[in-house]
Parts: structure tokens; sequence; C-alpha cells
């Protein structure tokens, strides 16, 4: 994997792409994402249209349909990638297009690409999916991220979940319901470091500010309840691993990142390879 | 033309512009445009170089003239595909600089692609220019389109030209007596339906609502005066043709889309065809 | 050196970075200089990723460090270009990344390319850099191109500096006692004709507004003080040259332009090159 990686050397760079174009047409900033995409099709000898401020087409001046501009963009490219702020608007766009769409994120809704890398995270860190105990933290009300992988990660077998955030964001009860539903077992833990000693994955997240608007007191009090730190390390088992979406506050200590077990830059980089499996599944098949 | 539009398969997509490089120098937004073009430049296997922030060049602190912004941006590109927000100032970027520079809106002025797109969009839809009858429609005095469009079309044999929009955005008379001048023939209507049941192509166009300022109450009245819609499909010659410079917002209701009519957005796809063939012409001739 | 600048045909543009992949990631707009480094980048046959908006990435909202931003970034590319706002931003990623980290400039740091292409213009245009006479003019307190320029050349031979300046920014302590310390000879002249007169290059540079705030009077009192013109080409040997980093405004007239003197786009498209062998040298080595 490394040539490709690197690019180095004339030959080892894979070409399967070229000739193909791909335009992200981002509704919010999401430059970590869009890069990663950007990266995946360019690793691949493909080329991309940027667009980081789509939300131009639908300006109040100009108001064009989500539809209309899905025609429009896919007149120029070969593949679509949407980052939109409303649920919803990745499935409307493929409606409308001939060519593939990517759901890069939309709004409270799904974020597809990262439940895969996840999953792709834990297989190649653990070794499998089934069978594994997976402690999922932090904000799990509003995290959109540990929601898609609690929906993923029911379809293998004999999966344990522990859930561990602070009141104001526990996990909703519709996801604990799928989960039950699907004969996964779960439970609620108000102790990080006992948890910690019996996972094979602690998926840290970040407790988002911005949901929480004026009420400041909240947010400092949540945010600082559940920190990935030495002492979690010092109970986690030697083949566990820390991931973590990314960005990182400090609800994993910086301390934390020298430690083997710490994963998380290597999930993200993974997203570049999920990424790069995806297009070229999309636009040329296996 | 499939091929050369969706890359696919090796050899398939022409390199005719391998090793150019095109820089999009942009004042003001235009994502439609610019992915246009930069999509054209791909499209042949070309490099481009964005500037979605040009202003920043000519920023109050830093202060830079167009001039001294094309003699350095030349000095890295092989081609200057220049948005503005100044009449004129696509000429004065072509008189300061050594390679060629595409004028793609300057302000008021003109926006000469587009009316290259909409002729070739006839030609092809209608399969000849002379002779034909055209329905402008909708803000006819803001709109650069139509007056580019009506400048052009002028230097055919034998064309009628329709014009239909509401009183408080008439076309204007300079277009009206260049037309005179160049032996079209041209009327007023106010009857949408009378004049699409005549027309080889009815060329629909926005209300621009930022021109209104605070008048809303003319902007509402404007707006909804002439729309596209079924019933002047139900009117509309069989081998006619709907077109629209994009964004549209309810001035042609939805259901039109579906009809075979309806040519907007092959339209839009057509200015990617014209610009690859500008781009060709420009950098390596015919 | 023709043929790689116009790309032109096939065979003559120089492929030695295909497969390499750079991230341009800015936390401040610069679009000369990112368009100076894409440009340079593609113009070897490399790809680019680019990051206009970094700072989405430590927003308030997200909060990410410098390092973990690198670290992410570092996973999708090959190589980093890093402009931000704070001194010592550039030595910190770089200390975190594992491939290479150009500094692009970091707030009142440093801005080494620039440097780096003034003393190659030097060395162009006059064929030599040891023993040349050099006039630095204007805003010398605020300007980091003559910071860095003073810095870089005390290592030639026999080097003679004038500072030329407003009292109000005139050049500091640090950067006199270094020249000294290193044995270049310096003296402050507030006649620029006679300095001109004697000098092999004038390095003119803009009277920074942004640094004055609300004291526009110095600001105007500063900006009109020194400006090459026609009286100073006048006196000005024949072999020598006006340099600038751009942008100008006003303080070298336009109908300097047009004298074979006037080296400052010459010395911008050297930027490209100076670009172009530093990427070279890092990706792939001498």
């Amino acid at each position: 994997m490394e040539a490709v990686e690197r690019g180095s050397t004339s030959g080892a760079r894979s070409r399967v792409l070229e000739g193909y174009l791909m335009a992200t047409l981002f509704y919010e900033p999401s430059t970590r994402t869009r890069l990663s995409f950007e990266a995946a099709m360019r690793r691949l000898g493909g080329e991309v249209l940027t667009t980081e401020n789509a939300r131009e087409f639908s300006s109040a001046a100009k108001g064009e349909t989500l539809e209309d501009t899905i025609r429009t963009v896919e007149g120029y490219s070969d593949i679509i990638v949407l980052r939109h702020f409303e649920s919803g608007a990745a499935s409307r766009a493929a409606a409308t297009a001939d060519i593939p769409v990517i759901n890069a994120g939309d709004g409270p809704g799904q974020h597809p690409t990262q439940a895969l890398l996840d999953v792709y995270t834990i297989e190649r860190e653990i070794g499998t999916l089934d069978g594994i105990k997976l402690g999922l933290v932090g904000d799990l009300a509003n995290g959109r991220t540990v929601r898609s992988l609690a929906y993923l990660i029911a379809k293998y077998q004999n999966i344990k979940i522990y859930f561990v955030s602070p009141d104001v964001v526990k996990m909703k009860d519709d996801i604990k319901e799928y989960l039950t539903s699907q004969g996964v077992e779960w439970e609620e833990s108000s102790d990080l470091l006992e948890v910690a000693s019996k996972c094979d994955v602690i998926y840290q997240t970040r407790i988002q500010k911005e949901r929480f608007g004026e009420r400041i007191d909240l947010y400092e009090a949540a945010r600082g309840k559940y920190i990935v730190d030495k002492k979690v390390l010092d109970v986690l088992p030697k083949h566990a691993v820390i991931m973590h979406p990314l960005p990182r506050l400090d609800e994993i200590t910086v301390d934390v990142d020298s430690d083997p077990r710490a994963a998380y830059f290597r999930q993200a980089k993974n997203g570049l390879y999920i990424r790069m499996a995806l297009l070229k599944l999309l636009l040329v098949g296996r």
C-alpha cells in the first residue's frame, strides 16, 4: 500500500481512474472530508472539480433547487460527492442524477463513509468484527458517527456495546431499540475505566459545544466528564485500540498519542483507503 | 462525444491540452461558470489553478491594479479565465497579458461564452439559425444573456425576435435600435401563449430580485407574470425548444422538465463543449 | 526554460513529480503565494490539494490543534505548504510531520521562499551577489521580505546596504546589529536619488497601511515619501534593477514598468522557478 500512498517512483501509482472527473459539491465546509475524497481521487489518477461554496447555487438571490444544481453538475463530471446541511439531500440528489452520488454527510442524517472507515479500522486493527466489545464514549446524542457506527456494527455477530456518556448527551432510544431488535447486547455505564478494561475498542467522541447554545455551563460539565488518558491506557487490554473520528479537543489527552493503541490517526488515513475503494467501485466496478 | 464526456476507458479521453495550465481568476463568485470552464480544461487533459477570491488581490489593504495581477498570474499560467465585477475589465486584462484571456462575465458588460453556447444550442436543437423565430421572455432589461444573444443572433439571416416581459424590465432601446439597424425584425408582446405558438425557441430568463432593491412588491408582480408551464407546451410547435441560462426559480415549472422540448439542461452541458472548443482553439489552434 | 513555462508540445513538459500530491494548507489567504506554489507543482506534473480556509480546522467549534491537523493532512499528501498567522507555526508543523513542510509565511515570522526568489533574482539579473550594493526602500520596520532578504544576503561577500525609509518605519536594530556582526556595511539615508545612483539593486516595498491603525495621517505622510519614478531611473546605473515583492500601490509609478531595469514581474515569475526547484529537491532530491 505504501507505493500508492506516497506516489513515489514511476509506475508505482495507480492510474485506474485516469480520465474520470469527480465534483465535490459542498454546501457546508468540511475541509477534512473534502481533502480525503480529493486525495482518494487523485491517488487513483482521477481529476477533481472543487466546489467549497455550493451554497451559492441555492442562495437567496439565485435560489436554484438542489435537483437543478445536480442536473447541471452531472453534465460536467462523472461522480458527485455531496455534503449538505439537510437530512435526505443525498437521496434526493441520487434520485435526480444519472451518475453516482456519494453522501459525504447530510446534516443530522448520515455520514456513511465515516461508518465504513470505522468498521474497516476495527477489522484492520483488531482482526475481526464478530465478537468485539465496543465502548462508545462522549456525545452519543448528537454524534452522527457513533449513531452510524452502531447501525453498521449491528450487522456483525456477538457484538457488545457499552455507552459511556454524560446524562445530557445519552444515546437515544431509537438506536437502543434497533440494537435490541438486531440481537446486539448493550448497556449504559458511568465507569469509563471499568468499561475500558473489558473492551476491544474505545471509540471516544467530542462533546459538540455548538449543540449547547448558551448553556456553556452544561457543556463544560459534560466535556470534562469522560477523558481518555493514561489511566485509561493502564487498564485497556494490550490488543485493544482507541478510536476517535477527529477533530479532537481534550477528550483524549495528548500523552496518549504515542501509545501504539492510539489508532485515531491511522483511522483518519483509512478514510483515504475506503474512499479510494468506493470511487473505484462506483466508477469502474470491482 | 460520449467517450469524451465520461472519460471512461483508456485512450478515449482527449489529452490535447496536456501540459497546459489555465488560471480561473474570479473577482466575484460564479460556481456554475467556473466549474464549466474547469471541467472543459480537465476534459482535454489540461490543468487548472483556481482563484475564487481574486478580490483579495485588489482588497483595500493590498490594493493591486488588475493589470499588475494579470502580469503576475500570466507568469504562472498559459491562459486566464477572468470573471470581474467591472464592465471592460476583460478588455483591460487582454490588453495587458501576453497570453489569452477569456471573458467569463464582466459585471453589467458581456458574457460572451454564454452567447456562444446559446447560439450553439439553437443550431444543435433546431438545425439552423437562419430564419428562426425567437421569443425572449422575462427580465430583458437586466439580463446580460438575452442582450448578448440578441447581438449575436443578429449576425444571421431572417431572424424574428419577440420580446415578452413585464413593463419594469422591458428590453432597452439600444438593443432594439441595433436590431433594427441590422435588419432584424422584432416586436413586443404581452401574450406569451401567442408568441409560443409561433416560435422555434422560447428563451426564458429569471427576474433578478437583486435588481429591485426594496421594491419587493414590484419584483413579485414581475416575477409571476410570464411563466413557462404546461399551457405553453400545449401551444409550442413540436420541433421548438425551451431554453434558459439557469439558474431557474419558478419561471419554468418543474413539470416542463420531462418534455423533450425542455432544452435547458442540454444547453448547460453545451457550455462545456463550447468552452472545450474555445480552450483548444486558443491554446493549440484549430 | 520556455518549454517548461508554456507546456506546449508533447514531451516538453516535465513530469518529474508525477504521482506526488502537495497540500496547500493556508490559514490566512494569500492567493499570490498559493498560486505560485500550485503552478510550480503542476508544471512538474504533480497534483495539488487546495485548502484555502484551513482556519476551519482550528475554528472555535472544532478547535483542533495545528499538530493534529498536520497529522491528518500528512496522511493524504506527500508534502505540505503551510501559511499560518502565527510565528513559529511552520516549525511546529515540521516537527510533527513525517513528510516535508514548506513555510509559505508564518505571520510576523519568516517567508523563506520569498527571500530565496529575491536572491535568485539578483543573481540572475546582476550576475553576482558578492560585492553588490543594495538599496532597501519603504517600510523596513514591518516588511517581512526586506528583513528576510537582509539576513540571507549577509551570507555573501562585500555587501553594502542602504536603508531608505520614513522615520516611522525604519529598519529595526536587530537586523542592523546582525548585519554589523556579519561584517556587512550598511547606512541609512534620506536621499533616494543619491542612493539610486550608487546601487545595483533598488528594492522598493509597500508602506503597509494596515500597520498604522487609525493614524491615516502618518500613513499618508510615509507613503508618499520615497517613490521610484522616472527621476530615479534617470540616475540609476544602466546595469542596475528595480525589485519589489508585490503587490505594488503607487510606490513605483506605472511609467517605470516599461524600462528594462524594472525587474519586479520577472522577480514574481522567479518565484515559480524557485518553488519548482524546492519541490523537486524535497520530493525526489537533486
